[in-house]
């Protein structure tokens, strides 16, 4: 039997999936929202974490480093994505996940990844290559990201200045360069694109 | 039988809950994702549309109006929704949905939903009601709304003019009110706060 931990922010869908699953033979199903996973995950001790890479409501990265890791003991973590947000796979690919889901797939195919993962190999949906081939030419550097990150949270440039201990002067050209180098019209524009890719 | 039009652009959890659904015994399931909604409600006519209020990776309002109609015939709408996104809520209930079910909430619930919608009356989930109450105080015009829209889209002030038939400096107190109004710190800032709670 295949332990797993299905994570997904809402509910009805984190249920009818987990139901869906659960008719599968070889998986001994779990689950959890994010806010839950990570104690999940410790005491629960899945072999696979699946885990859809959208938060509702919210911009911020999931844990994704708490739900796998590089032990043979440790679960090994499978996401569910998309190619439109190749921000989100790239992160997912820093965190060590095995397996990449398309959600613009069939169920059938998570059932595959999920045994696959589980035996320790490499899992990724062909669907998805466009997203990691935009993932691999993503434009801003950490630095540039960090900056972003708090523009998008709606702070001001004193503000993202004072946090990152930079002049204002360095915000605005941090903030320029961003702007260029995503494309944008505009901050708010940079801001939008940066949210859609993924990248913040 | 109850002909069901699921609508959700998420492949994997559209077929996932579709075929949850299909094991209920008076409903007949269709599914669609929302770019070929109004025409699969159009050709297959169903009693029900159930509808997830969110796109993906669009902030743009779901076509709902073609999802129902005010005729005996017309199939009704029912939507899933959550609390979180009042701005949602509201225009789900401004082009006549009489279904709003939580996402918060277990499948089971969307069963009685569908039958009771499909009897024509109107049925909301408790958990909802918070949200029904902060869509109750949306504090913002429909020209601000308008503005607001715009520059969610990265639009800058002539821009929006341009668009809006409008001066700069009227943009830029509309901005001013808007910003105001969602207690926001900054333009940034109040386009995040109106996009979470699903007004643009």
């Amino acid at each position: 039997m295949i332990r797993v931990l299905l994570v997904h922010d809402v509910c009805l869908v984190r249920s009818v999936l987990a139901e869906w699953l659960r008719r599968v033979s070889d998986l001994t199903v779990f689950d959890a929202e994010w806010r839950g996973a990570s104690g999940s995950a410790r005491s629960l001790r899945p072999d696979v974490c699946a885990a859809d890479l959208e938060r509702v409501d919210s911009h911020e990265m999931p844990p994704l480093g708490d739900l796998c890791g590089r032990g043979t003991a440790d679960p090994r973590l499978l996401v569910l994505a998309t190619a439109r947000r190749p921000g989100l796979l790239r992160r997912a690919f820093d965190a060590g996940a095995l397996g990449y889901v398309d959600k613009e797939g069939s169920p059938e195919r998570l059932v595959s990844a999920i045994r696959r993962v589980a035996a320790g190999e490499r899992f990724v949906d062909d669907s998805l290559g466009f997203g990691f081939l935009r993932a691999a030419r993503m434009p801003l550097t950490s630095r540039e990201l960090s900056v972003l990150s708090l523009a998008a949270e709606g702070a001001s440039v004193a503000e993202i200045a004072g946090s990152l201990h930079l002049s204002n002067g360095t915000v605005r050209n941090y903030m320029a360069a961003i702007t260029r180098k995503t494309g944008a019209r505009n901050r708010v524009d940079a801001i939008r694109i940066s949210q859609g890719e993924g990248w913040v």
